[in-house]
């Protein structure tokens, strides 16, 4: 009944690179299979490894992939003694780390090594031995005996870029701390790095902050069930982190901000009607020094409790309207010479949170309407959000000198009927006009959920696999672009989450031979 | 972060009928209200009731009504004598039935009495009592001190039209029985009366045909975990039959048939390449004397497992290259001095077919593209799909003579980005040329969620709200069209979805007080 003609009905094929998501940098399969003692495979520590037992990173995550592979094969375990052990049997994976043991408690960083070689998917970086887990798990396949079993193979890999994250909205509906943890989990079997934690917005804040903790009992949905404690926060960051994944929150200013005036009065600029205050509130207010003594002392908690060395600043679509009515803020532009150019009057403020900034900022620049040539520390990072030409605005955050991230054709929000993974798949991200060293600004790209109609009723199958055409964008080569060797390792890959319980939705007319079973 | 500017942001304002969805005909709501003393509240039969306590389907409604009002505010029970009671305490609501006992085993058909009269919700057809169930739980609140409440109201009720159903598609996907059930149960909360079941199809044959059971054996995803045994169609029809859910099966030919063929060689025709067959097959075979031998025991077996007395035999999109490659049809034709006409073999073929039939027919017939009078009998019911100028079609349909359903414009598999309920809500079924005799030929409408991209892990939050704009299309007045309002009420009625364990997905941005608490 109407079947849409553009969407010409994809024929399944098994790919030579199996399952394998994102396509690492060099794989070679063999056709020798081995297979896998699951009532005694264990994942060891290799004796010359620099970690062991008492690494928790380590031990858990070798509890994790235990489970994703054998999960629906557990027999009875077999001690050393009883175990069997035939030539062609693979009865143990050794992990061999070669970074400090020191790492073991650290957390992941933009430095952190996330390259692999040799045969058992050894990792120089200690927090990112688990990418090669994943990699090892998506090699295990069941023979037609239902035996666990593996082809021998040789996989060199390492990302093509650093920053691959995701962005999730929990200020326009409030997220269940349950449903960022499963798309946490989902985000490290798809190798994102980073968890980008669009936190609070106009519509509610549900952070609870200790030094400020009116903002969230007046500006959120709800203050006792609509809120992240400072326990909430903790759980993420370090489920995250046995990840290896970077948490990096935003507290978006000084637009996008409705929601932090219940609970801070003077904080927002009020606006005018004439020559009274009409009521309402516009952007935060730049022109008081009550503001930036909010600002420093709340982004000084913000750096205590977030651990990553980076935080989002936001900066983005700032109503200019409010300023213009408010005859204080008139004075103060007349006083600055800023003229009529109320861009200059957000520079400033951009400018003068900053400068107060520990952490190391991204920010968002628009740089196409701003015109305007920020000031800002030279490791800021340039967040390019903007549809319609952002091939351009590539152009110019990078001529500016500016490290850069792109997310502008990544909006999942933007649905639309039919197998738009394709589309996100065939974005590369150093299309844009510039030299070499622009590019090398370019360190990676977020895959954006905004949450206006989105929550944990629709979030995840909304999310995957469409994050995961993203995801082999931004880790694998350049020239992985063909959309049908794709779709076959894709399909393999969707039903893998589905049977690790994650509801990722389907691709096109098909089936997984374990369906979902939830509703 | 690029905000659509054409969802301006709708602020939910309390409706003055509360949560009612969809809108009942009359409603007259008072001031008084009414503490509901859920530790004794009970759903009685009237003693004038003509059923009682041996009716399940009564009895089982009551439990469920019952654990949607209080299953949060469950608390001890009090036995009768304990019961304290206050004048304004509702401590019962009184059923009265007053068609024939003997409906009570009975299955939901078309000429079930829906109307309701008086203050508690009393129903004249018995297979119908839960529409006012449904609607007096609609109106339990709860007051500030999180007493259970109600206000004294009095509720005429009746559907605008009789046919409101959903579509599911069971063949490009797999559905497990659990989210079937899932739906059903929705369905019944938002006054839906007929379950779609597109249950086979080109991709897959599920359905475990007891006659001819290598159907499913060869054309199932897989012949044992991709099936729906008897026992579990069953299970589909009895749980439908306790919400007044009447389960129509379509079962589409003579196209969309590639899946039939793996196991009945010979019922499809084959495509030739030249004047060797080209090993591929096209519709099934009008021709052939066994084609119609297999149809006839085929539905005679469906119309003994499902009771309805109507079944959908499909009929659109079929593509002629198939037969017109074939020499033993090409020779047909001209027996038949069909010409080049192969319309003309579809018709025969399809006549052919409905003659057989015992139940009813629904049947696509594609009047703009055919131009051939179908001698349908009398009864067909013709189900217009066809999108852009659906309203020219109904038109020809209804001109015809024949009762007719509408989906064209309710295919929710058709996503898109923004609130784009309001759409499916603004369609009016009547708009378009025809006399008022032609009009009442249109006995309502199905909203339609083909398979291609969905499945259990996004079917229901795709289909909920969305179809309720459906719904309340098809059961309340013509003049209900206010969207604002209508808003207001979705927003409540979504949330209660959500309480009673099914994820809708959200209108926008906003909260629920108990939110989904799946992944």
């Amino acid at each position: 009944h109407i079947r849409d003609p553009a969407s010409a009905e994809p024929v399944f094929e098994a790919s030579k690179y199996g399952s394998l998501w994102p396509l690492p940098q060099k794989v070679q399969i063999s056709e020798v299979s081995f297979k896998l003692t699951s009532s005694s495979f264990r994942i060891v520590d290799a004796k010359a490894s620099s970690a062991g037992p008492s690494c928790s990173l380590l031990q858990s995550a070798y509890r994790r992939y235990y489970e994703y592979m054998f999960g629906s094969a557990k027999k009875q375990w077999w001690s050393k003694n009883n175990r069997r052990s035939d030539p062609s049997d693979l009865s143990e994976l050794q992990v061999w780390i070669t970074s400090p043991d020191s790492e073991c408690d650290g957390y992941p960083s933009v430095t952190s090594d996330e390259s692999c070689e040799t045969v058992s998917c050894v990792y120089f970086g200690l927090l990112y031995f688990f990418l090669g887990l994943e990699t090892f798990s998506q090699l295990v396949f069941e023979d037609e005996y239902g035996a666990k079993s593996i082809n021998a193979a040789i996989i060199n890999d390492f990302p093509r870029f650093q920053h691959r994250g995701i962005l999730l909205d929990s200020s326009r509906h409030f997220l269940p701390i349950k449903v960022i943890l499963a798309n946490l989990e989902t985000m490290a079997m798809n190798k994102f790095n980073v968890f980008h934690w669009h936190i609070v917005d106009d519509q509610s804040f549900p952070y609870l902050s200790r030094t400020f903790p009116q903002l969230s009992e007046q500006g959120a949905y709800h203050p006792y069930t609509h809120v992240y404690t400072p326990a909430d926060v903790k759980m993420v960051i370090e489920f995250a982190r046995l990840r290896g994944i970077r948490v990096i929150p935003e507290f978006d200013t000084p637009g996008h901000t409705q929601s932090w005036g219940k609970g801070q009065k003077d904080l927002l600029t009020p606006c005018y009607s004439g020559s009274k205050p009409s009521g309402s509130f516009g952007p935060v207010n730049p022109i008081l020094n009550t503001t930036y003594d909010f600002m420093a002392q709340f982004f000084t908690e913000i750096s205590t409790v977030f651990p990553d060395g980076y935080v989002h600043l936001g900066g983005d679509e700032v109503d200019f309207t409010c300023w213009k009515s408010n005859p204080d803020i008139q004075k103060f532009m007349e006083q600055q010479h800023f003229g009529d150019d109320y861009r200059k009057l957000e520079s400033f403020y951009i400018q003068k949170c900053v400068s107060h900034q520990t952490s190391v900022c991204y920010l968002i620049v628009e740089m196409k309407k701003k015109k305007v040539s920020f000031d800002l520390k030279p490791d800021t990072v340039v967040h390019v959000w903007i549809g319609g030409g952002s091939d351009k605005e590539m152009s110019s955050v990078t001529a500016a000198g500016y490290t850069t991230i792109l997310s502008a054709p990544w909006y999942l929000d933007y649905i639309s009927y039919g197998q738009d993974w394709q589309k996100y798949y065939k974005v590369e991200p150093l299309n844009f006009e510039g030299t070499d060293e622009q590019k090398k600004l370019v360190i990676g790209g977020e895959a954006c959920l905004w949450g206006e109609y989105v929550d944990a009723t629709n979030l995840t199958p909304r999310l995957w696999p469409r994050a995961s055409a993203v995801a082999e964008r931004l880790w694998s080569a350049k020239d992985v672009t063909d959309i049908g060797d794709a779709f076959n390792r894709l399909s393999l890959h969707r039903c893998r989450m589905v049977e690790r319980g994650i509801p990722a939705e389907p691709l096109f007319s098909s089936y997984c031979p374990h369906e979902y079973k939830g509703v």
